[in-house]
């Protein structure tokens, strides 16, 4: 535990009120003049963020990027003009006031709600309520992290989170809290803004909760107080420093402060609150600027601010030159996770195809595992309490406990929205690269947060194993028939559905290899042989290629991923037996192998009619198949029995997929 | 409230331990024979469904049906055994030994995880963890709503749950605990398996919270109990029931127990015990007979009372009977609500096609909505707490509130799971059609009870606004890219996307008549004129239709669905203008076009080259543009900036579609 930063003495600190009501005019001006947005939480929450950034964060806002920085992430992102106010008083680069007057415009780097990427200063996106809490988390298991490698003395910095009513009335809100509880999280400070009220009015129409009690039953240390008041702010933050376990502080506040006619009021949640009553708003706080200026004592202060963590970084700039463990942090966050298991992986795919074993592909996924967690120390490991059949864990690894950060592999609990959102703040961290592993039908549960690895272009991986109606008897709760298609919808993500133990390797390779679009591995629970196919290559790499080309041209052409490439293979041997030249195809990623050159995807996909196999629904297989084509898939949920006797019921079998190419073919 | 049903006295009972073990073995056998499922929760929880159903569950075996029973919610659907068993025990018609014996066999009723339609007696689909709770609160709502209406000598019944460790982890307990207690559901009583394992091995791997704290914290009554002292279970009961606020009764027990090499071990909960363990549980529980035998004495003592409530039910025939509001409840049971609004639904199309408003879509839903609601009582409303955005409240519904249930609008808070699956279960409980709006981007947090209503086919209506770029300013967060052809993907959902104010009317109209089949309206923020056509008709009832088309053969036909085709109409007046004759068809269901007979299919796409247009990805659309067509849309997440700006930038224009065409029509 570190304490706060040295402090000026109370004396030399400027009014903060004032400092807060640059704060609320900033962020008054900025919705007023977009005709749109959030200005309530910015005046409401003013007065403690001033307190936060001018007296607690540890930053240098001319490095936004150094490593040890404090991490701050608001999570009721709507009040996007509290953070970009904050950005430009603080003097960060690239937020000027040009920025704060483009403010939801296109181009402009002040989005509706932070964008992670547009400014320097945007530690994650959010907007969709309760995960910016729940990456936080992420963020400060990954500060635990990696100071379990290099040391207090390079990583040692809080995670401050501004979360509001509506973060925790939604369901990941509990994840996040029981998690970061759990794993004595003390270096995270979650701060409510407990205003009372949402969209709909005050919170009394839809919560009774106790948030305190509830604070408290995850483990949390809890403190309330008045958030209009800098000196209790600065009390409680300074306890919650101080404190083993993650704190939670409810801040009571006026939504809007400082408007007279709205404050209090769900009015000024989400719309401009009108020139007259901005006018009123700057009398009542005493504040006679034109919009968007600010009187040099204030922009003095804050600016101060802002440099205030400068001696601190340099300090710790001075430690990590003369640490021992400084050039390997260094080369951590630089680290090329891809160029680490290259060599390994390409020397298991060689063993895989001389071996030739029979494996579900989530096995030859564990085994992938073994072969890269020993290659990289970058890779952090878990699983939504489904670590023995998502085959996660591999050997060595060291499991992370409560006050125990050494391992690299975590127990996420039966919380799969709340672990995808904590990989996203792993990997948001820096240097660490997060896999976590459920069933497919349960990326539901995480589609959220998967959509933000998407939209933030963070690398990490998803392992989704039971990946069809393969799994059997769990029945159609557990069978992902619409899955497929619809993570292929999401953009920027690559969804990967290989077909045997190499096609594993290949796509784990790929997927590590992709640091700004993350990936979804579609395995088996079922296993899968080893299909022949030329050695050395990563054939995944294109997405699809021609497993198998008959002599002489094309009759027909079978498309399939994962585990109906076995049949599609099957069912070539058939067409082949009666004469009819196929060829099979596997297509492990579709995004892929939409990238690829037009040439080579016509080669591939041939003249001939298509026929595509896959254990999921034809969404999107029209895209390959063309107008003559066929599909073989299923066409409604699944069901319970033993796997063979659903693939045969539901006709997915190498004889259906036989005759609907020759009926194709003879047509 | 209702006090327990008149037990018998306790001499007179069957010793409730060897009942118990009836459980035990009947669970430990099947799963054995099925060489697949999870024994070590009904084994666990066998003493305490014993105790719940021989003496506080008002029921009558022979009639499932009874509109006024308690229900019964497996949310550990895993332990679907434990179900099965009671079941089987208390003489529930279609569940005999043979049942049993077929445990996760394909057509038999006892699936891998309880399928709602399968057998009687099962309440809800569950599996998919924590959303029985969630489901459970919906019914304890609806109960409550029916009390209201039809007084509490026709609708008094309890909900009980059956929650394990993985449940209360899950996000979306949180979202239900919350409602519930905040609407002091005083008749939910949840039993919290609590025996400290989950997958991974035990729960401190991945936990720390106190539920008991937790449940208190969200306002509910809360008792920890011996789960394996019958006298304390049933103490518990008698105590929950009498408590005006819901109760958490956590219920310690030893997973698997009576294994002696398995009871309170991660291993016993998802994989068969085997045959020695099994030979050795049967001794340690002093049950000596065969797989699937029972001795008479349980048997009797089970049928006994599953006899036990049919005095209580044959009295409250009577009561109905009596009731001056009888005939009222038999019919809001048995509504027809297509046929109540089918009228004012057409007369306000009529009213429409005459004014031709210029209306988002939101807006003109906010219409229809006036005119449903004020024509059948059957619709519950409600909103994610963006009621005002959503528009689902109209005029004199009266808003439910704690211990005020005459209304029948619904403050979700900001819970889009919890509402998704609270609307479930109105559903299930039966008269009513629950609708519930959030934001088309925010199904995300929804999707795993969207995916539920689909699998148990219920007709619950998902309002679903801001649907594309068309909302601005919030920028990509919340703007749905993806969404349409994600929900597109799900099995047994129809996704409607309605173009004007009349197509939205249609598209309720469509949405209230199909009662085994959820709908999706996905809906505008931005205004969209009423277009012309022919008035009378639902056109929207067969998926798509030929909105405009030229004179003489066609040169080319746009598709498009809602706020496209507005874009579709004016490209086709430029491409007229140039002598290329041009049809626009809408589309705005997918699902039901696919139904029309091919014929149909074929003279509304037309034998001309297509161009689609939808501010959306193109998944799926290749299925209706064919291999020479073409898609305008998106291709990646969207950005912050006014609407209009956004479509010029993304090149989501008319200008932009007539040259697509163009080019195709000229290829």
């Amino acid at each position: 535990m570190t304490a706060g930063l040295e402090t000026p003495a109370a004396g030399a600190r400027p009014d903060p009120r004032r400092c807060a009501n640059a704060i609320r005019a900033l962020a008054m001006d900025a919705v007023e003049k977009a005709k749109s947005g959030h200005p309530g939480m910015p005046m409401g929450m003013a007065d403690v963020a001033t307190v936060l950034f001018q007296r607690f964060v540890k930053f240098d806002a001319s490095r936004p990027d150094w490593p040890d920085r404090d991490r701050f992430v608001l999570s009721a992102g709507h009040g996007s003009m509290l953070l970009y106010a904050l950005l430009y008083l603080l003097g960060y680069p690239g937020m000027g006031r040009k920025e704060l007057e483009n403010f939801r415009q296109f181009g402009s780097p002040t989005a509706g709600h932070p964008e992670y990427g547009h400014a320097a200063g945007i530690e994650t996106t959010t907007g969709p309520l309760g995960q910016g809490l729940a990456t936080a988390v992420g963020m400060a298991i990954a500060e635990r992290l990696a100071a379990a490698r290099f040391g207090d003395d390079l990583v040692d910095h809080f995670t401050y989170v501004v979360a509001g009513d509506g973060c925790l009335m939604e369901g990941v809100s509990h994840e996040a809290i029981d998690l970061a509880g759990h794993l004595k999280l003390s270096k995270l400070v979650v701060l409510w803004d407990d205003n009372a009220i949402s969209i709909d009015g005050p919170t009394s129409l839809a919560t009774s909760t106790d948030q305190i009690a509830r604070f408290a039953a995850a483990g949390w240390h809890v403190a309330h107080i008045d958030g209009h008041d800098p000196d209790a702010v600065a009390r409680a933050l300074a306890i919650a420093q101080a404190d083993p376990r993650p704190s939670l502080i409810g801040c009571r506040t006026l939504i809007g402060f400082g408007s007279p006619g709205k404050q209090g009021k769900e009015s000024c949640h989400g719309a401009p609150l009108g020139e007259a009553e901005i006018a009123l708003a700057r009398e009542a706080l005493g504040w006679s600027y034109p919009p968007f200026e600010l009187p040099d004592d204030v922009l003095d202060a804050w600016r101060a601010a802002g440099r205030r963590g400068a001696p601190a970084r340099e300090a710790w700039e001075s430690r990590r030159a003369a640490s021992p463990k400084g050039a390997a942090f260094e080369a951590f966050l630089k680290g090329d996770v891809a160029a680490e298991v290259a060599a390994p992986l390409a020397a298991f795919r060689a063993t895989l195809a001389a071996e030739k074993p029979k494996l579900a592909t989530r096995k030859s996924s564990e085994m992938a595992l073994g072969v890269i967690n020993a290659a990289t120390q970058a890779t952090i490991g878990g699983s939504a309490d489904l670590t023995h059949s998502n085959f996660t864990l591999t050997k060595g690894m060291g499991e992370v406990a409560p006050e125990e950060f050494s391992g690299r592999y975590i127990h996420y609990g039966v919380r799969e929205f709340g672990m995808a959102a904590a990989m996203n703040g792993i990997a948001l961290h820096g240097g660490f690269v997060p896999y976590g592993g459920t069933f497919l039908v349960f990326s539901d549960y995480a589609r959220g947060a998967i959509r933000l690895s998407a939209l933030m272009g963070l690398g990490v991986v998803y392992v989704l194993t039971h990946d069809s109606i393969g799994l059997g008897e769990d029945g159609p709760t557990h069978q992902p028939v619409e899955h497929l298609a619809a993570l292929r919808a999401m953009p920027n993500l690559n969804v990967f559905r290989p077909a045997d133990a190499i096609e594993t390797a290949e796509c784990w390779e790929l997927a590590l290899a992709s640091r700004k679009t993350p990936s979804i591995l579609s395995l088996s629970r079922q296993n899968l042989p080893t299909l022949d196919r030329p050695i050395g290559e990563n054939l995944s790499a294109k997405g699809a290629y021609v497993l198998r080309e008959p002599a002489g041209a094309r009759d027909a052409t079978l498309l399939a991923t994962g585990s109906e490439v076995e049949i599609a293979l099957a069912a070539a041997d058939i067409l082949l037996a009666e004469g009819i030249k196929t060829a099979v195809v596997s297509m492990p990623s579709w995004e892929l192998f939409e990238a690829q050159p037009e040439a080579y995807r016509e080669e591939v996909l041939g003249a001939a009619p298509r026929v595509a196999v896959e254990a999921a629904v034809r969404l999107g297989w029209d895209r390959w198949i063309g107008e003559r084509g066929a599909f073989i898939g299923m066409s409604g949920f699944g069901a319970s029995a033993p796997a063979a006797e659903l693939y045969n019921h539901f006709g997915i079998t190498a004889k259906a997929v036989a005759e609907t190419a020759r009926a194709l073919v003879k047509a």
